[in-house]
């Protein structure tokens, strides 16, 4: 499984009275996989907002649930760049509970500069685009001499 | 514009350090528009639930987020019929503030019994076909009648 | 009943796998209540802070809970002064279904100026007190003429 | 410190408009510490609830604030005993930043059987008063040691 993985496991506040998992739960989880991915490649977004004034709200989200979570389950969300294009990219997050795939979606983020009088999408730097493809590939690397 | 409608005001603690709204809210309010769409048409989710044990679980969701929202804008939801099939329908969510259409989205969900030793998709009952296809047309007559 | 009334009726979400409101809830509907206790005595929170960089961190809040509540109550808030003091106030929340108190918790805020370095407590203007103190007497006064 | 401890990290969306932890968000995080304590034990909830038909809902709780939290901020909550009666029990909970106590709240919880028509507070079993008491005895002796 490639990607940068981030792990969590269902909290009791987390679900809701037919005992499973309230659905925008899965997006929340999203959020916190797509922050924890620009920590791992060095690019904390609490960094990039202080000290760029660089947010990444979002264009468009999307999530296939294939099997109900409980509390206490614990998952794994794979995370990997889908697609890099100038002021916009996209991460696919695959979460697993121990090998099964139970639910994947996907986020459309805009690299935003929130320095002017209205937030304006920019272009993503270089060495950002890089380390987020390296992440990937690093990870598949791994994936192929692993398998 | 069409389909039934249901009113939110951005809370408080449904923003963000960014300032805007947090995005998995527009999830919950999605979620909150369905079971109002239920109780509209005659079918609160609460009594599916309790008298036929009949729940709603999410097969697939997605949203387009065209204008970030702040504390305290009034929202108006437009909750339509997208897709109706055997055992499982289409919702589709339209947010507007004022006339302004600051978001889009849908959710899939599978007609389920929960009595059963496992959740399971059943067919929804043509009554409540019925009334889900007569909300939507009747809303786009009276807008009919209107404009 | 006096204070100012803030109604919400329980959302699917707000429950917990054991079919009532996760307790945090009551909180969170608090923190509205006193939104909106500011916004009907003509002092919008979201106008403090946008002109006068004013906000009101909690020093203390609490909760007691004395029925459980399910999916779809329809409950209403009465918000009213218990204490101000100089930089410091207390708002007590209390949530009743029909006529019965379900719940009733309170909230101690500090009127914070957030423009400077740091946040800093700084003293609440006269005439917001008085207009807090109004509101409590008016709705108090009103209930003396009907009951 | 005596106590259970449980970690987390502050997450994006726990954030408000002001930057800083949206303070219901506390009382998630001792619910959370609440399961974890009750895990550590031996005891997990989801196997008293599945098992027993036990769950534990409040009584009341409250929370004082010391100090705003903000995004990625590290915290560790010590769970420990505050008291402990025939069917109710009182847990605190300190939230530390580093060595700084940044919070310090409580809950108090009936020991109630859900088996019934209606929930229904019973008597703690000794062997978990025992548990409950013995992790508190044994952390603050652990303390003693190494102090």
């Amino acid at each position: 499984m490639s990607g940068i993985s981030y792990e969590l496991s269902v909290q009791w506040g987390d679900t809701d009275a037919a005992g499973i998992v309230f659905y925008p739960n899965f997006y929340k989880w999203m959020d916190q996989a797509t922050h924890h991915f620009f920590t791992s490649i060095g690019f904390a977004t609490s960094t990039l907002m202080r000290e760029e004034e660089i947010g990444l709200p979002l264009l468009e989200t999307n999530c296939k649930f294939f099997q109900p979570l409980v509390f206490e389950d614990a998952i794994v969300i794979r995370t990997s760049v889908a697609e890099i294009r100038d002021k916009v990219f996209k991460l696919q997050h695959r979460f697993y509970k121990e090998d099964e795939l139970v639910a994947e979606g996907s986020e459309v983020r805009a690299w935003t500069s929130f320095g002017g009088k209205k937030p304006k999408a920019v272009s993503i730097p270089g060495i950002i685009k890089e380390k987020m493809v390296a992440a990937e590939s690093s990870a598949s690397r791994v994936r192929a001499l692993v398998c």
